[in-house]
């Protein structure tokens, strides 16, 4: 069997470690030369597949791409682009298909959330039907942590373990000063219909007097009233109350508590300014003096304080994806089982893309405390090993020493024009 | 001579190296114990004094006091408390030396910005005059760096560092997305009247097209449509445009943009800061997609991420403020020197009070490019030594190892109520 090449996609938000899973997918592929000729990378994820415009991952160095490694981002560039169904743009997949086979691309390995494990096995399918058949692996991704059957997401640790040491330090602030200053501090962080991310605030503290005092999970309808109440409590008790809240926290009916108004383009709602509105509650009826933080994209790219156990993971699923192409699978997704708690012990599984694609997991129930404000034990049990170990980028002159790829394009084969 | 005891506050805003300056406080103090019998900590600052609530310092273990070199915010408590004029307040100096003669306090050291150096300044004055001198003694704290005569504040290195890596981080992300989602990316940093906190995004790059591509500082009027013009050049350019805002931007009339009043797509008054501001005015005059980071307090916390040459100068400023005690020194403070640039070297220099208190250090105008966009060569030599060097606390399961005090009350002599 000669070799092929091969095609790499990341897709959707990036994290800290999205490029770890590069880096395992193209360190593995170049041990594999025989099979794998080349990895070329979509320029902006798919779009870059489409528009026949690829990286020439052979012209980076080995120095280089080891590097991907510690380096936050997407470094080929990713891109927010979900391709419509099969009955509403057949084009879209038998271009992809097109593509690949103008450049003998047998594997197909993209990185990214539920949506794009739906566009790798329809991929996986098509090719098959229009007689070039390419092996299409996931490889997991979302700082959301909401991928089913795996036992967490790579890039979740990493957002939980950024989300857990801030809540902590802030708080270490907030206490030092809520004598004569602010009483009430807010963390707003990311989370759109899971609160894994929120949940992980609550690691900043175990006994009831720890901050975070409050967590507002978007599994939990948000009650006003139950929530100032519980704020006063804990100025009167503590002398102050941190709060983590999750973007996307609403109220019973399914608002969320901000909604920007605008849409991506995925058709989810933009959302911003949750802390905001919170602080306001707290300000008007409460009359506390209060900050709030909004961690954003900094949370999701601060790669400074990974976490090792996600980096390892996020490393592993993009070798454990060649190897499962070079297997001969194609339709699945490398995920990662928990084998045992403690010590924390996983290892690499295999699932089937149609139990991923287009599902969500959620926060349990159990995993949030009965009056919805904290986690469990049980949550702590499960969160704790995921932000294990740090694994610091190397310092030049004060900064982390991230690279920069030079992005050589693949010639053109077919050189047509393609809309995306 | 017999030992007296001494007093240490912490005044105003925390740091991520307020605690490391205590450290070199307390563990030169405890190497005299024949001159410096104990430190009291003020609870809660200078409140601690006037209201006779100090902490007994030698209780606490030596772990427990070298773990304050790695623990962010104020361990002992601080507060935003200005004793008012000698004029208007004679009472509180007076029963602060009541309370220093009551312990035998013969050493003041106050931790703080140039308030509190005010403050050190008068009770050196006044405990002359009431016949039982204290040696007042001044250590810098300040993340606004607007100390004057030192060359730089314990506490900026720091923040500087959070915020050159984050903007560095969040900018990795925001390119690689920016294909099909957010063009513009704000970050709201700290700094109300100066914009060394604003300037230090830029070291985040140094090329024309690296970000931040646009620093809001305070000391350059905002002009709306130059700034607008500004940010649809970069995103024509780049595909994307990260800006830096200090909360302290304002317009020509003094106005804060934060103050200013916009209103969301719903007609509602925006919340929050600056950052919502400038974002909001993005969105109605250019359309892009925007996100946007307020970093508030995690920047001046985030101790993860601290300066290794800031962690260094906040523990000498502590040392030698003891031992410029010990030489008989009154109403002066430790104060940063920078001996050469290339290679950066520094040493501790002296400054009287007099010429510290009460005054603002500004980001001087040739640190600021023509535009008012970005910082200078100058700047950032200015800016780069100070971030240099990582100092990392230790972990226990993947979170930093921060020290709580046991906190001892040292038993009350006076037992007189004071009223702050």
């Amino acid at each position: 069997m000669s070799a092929m090449n091969a095609f790499y996609a990341q897709s959707g938000g990036v994290t800290a470690v999205i490029n770890a899973s590069a880096c395992g997918v193209i360190e593995t592929a170049r041990k594999h030369k025989n099979r794998i000729a080349n990895v070329y990378a979509g320029r902006n994820g798919i779009i870059g597949a489409l528009t026949e415009d690829m990286i020439d991952t052979n012209r980076e160095s080995a120095r280089t791409i080891a590097a991907l490694r510690h380096t936050p981002g997407g470094a080929f560039g990713s891109a927010r682009f979900k391709l419509k169904s099969l009955a509403e743009n057949r084009a879209e997949y038998e271009r992809l298909v097109e593509v690949f086979r103008a450049h003998n691309i047998g594997y197909f390995f993209y990185n990214g959330g539920n949506d794009s494990m739906d566009t790798a096995h329809k991929v996986s399918q098509i090719s098959k039907r229009m007689g070039f058949p390419v092996a299409c692996i996931g490889i997991p991704k979302t700082v959301d942590n909401d991928l089913p059957v795996t036992d967490n997401c790579p890039g979740f640790g990493s957002v939980a373990k950024y989300v857990a040491v801030s809540t902590l330090e802030a708080a270490l602030d907030v206490a030092s000063m809520s004598k004569t200053s602010t009483k009430v501090f807010i963390l707003e962080v990311m989370g759109r219909h899971a609160g894994w991310i929120a949940a992980a605030g609550g690691l900043a503290g175990s006994a009831p007097r720890d901050a975070p005092h409050i967590i507002l999970f978007p599994e939990i309808p948000f009650r006003k009233a139950a929530f100032l109440k519980r704020v006063g409590e804990c100025v009167r008790k503590y002398d102050y109350c941190v709060i983590v809240v999750s973007e996307g926290a609403q109220y019973a009916n399914g608002q969320f508590l901000a909604e920007a108004g605008t849409r991506d383009a995925f058709g989810h709602a933009q959302l911003g300014g949750v802390a905001a509105v919170v602080a306001s509650m707290v300000r008007d009826k409460l009359g506390f003096k209060y900050h709030y933080a909004v961690a954003d994209y900094l949370q999701r790219s601060a790669r400074h304080i990974a976490s090792a156990t996600d980096v390892k993971q996020a490393y592993a699923v993009g070798k454990a994806a060649v190897l499962m192409a070079l297997e001969g699978k194609s339709g699945v997704m490398p995920v990662i089982k928990r084998v045992s708690e403690q010590p924390y012990r996983w290892r690499i599984d295999v699932a089937p893309l149609t139990r991923i694609a287009n599902k969500e997991k959620m926060l349990p129930r159990r995993y949030i405390s009965k009056d919805g404000f904290a986690i469990t034990p049980a949550c702590r049990r499960y969160l704790a090993p995921l932000i294990r170990g740090e694994d610091y980028p190397p310092y030049i002159n004060g900064l982390p020493d991230y690279v920069t790829l030079k992005g050589v394009p693949v010639r053109k084969r077919l050189g047509t024009k393609f809309m995306v």
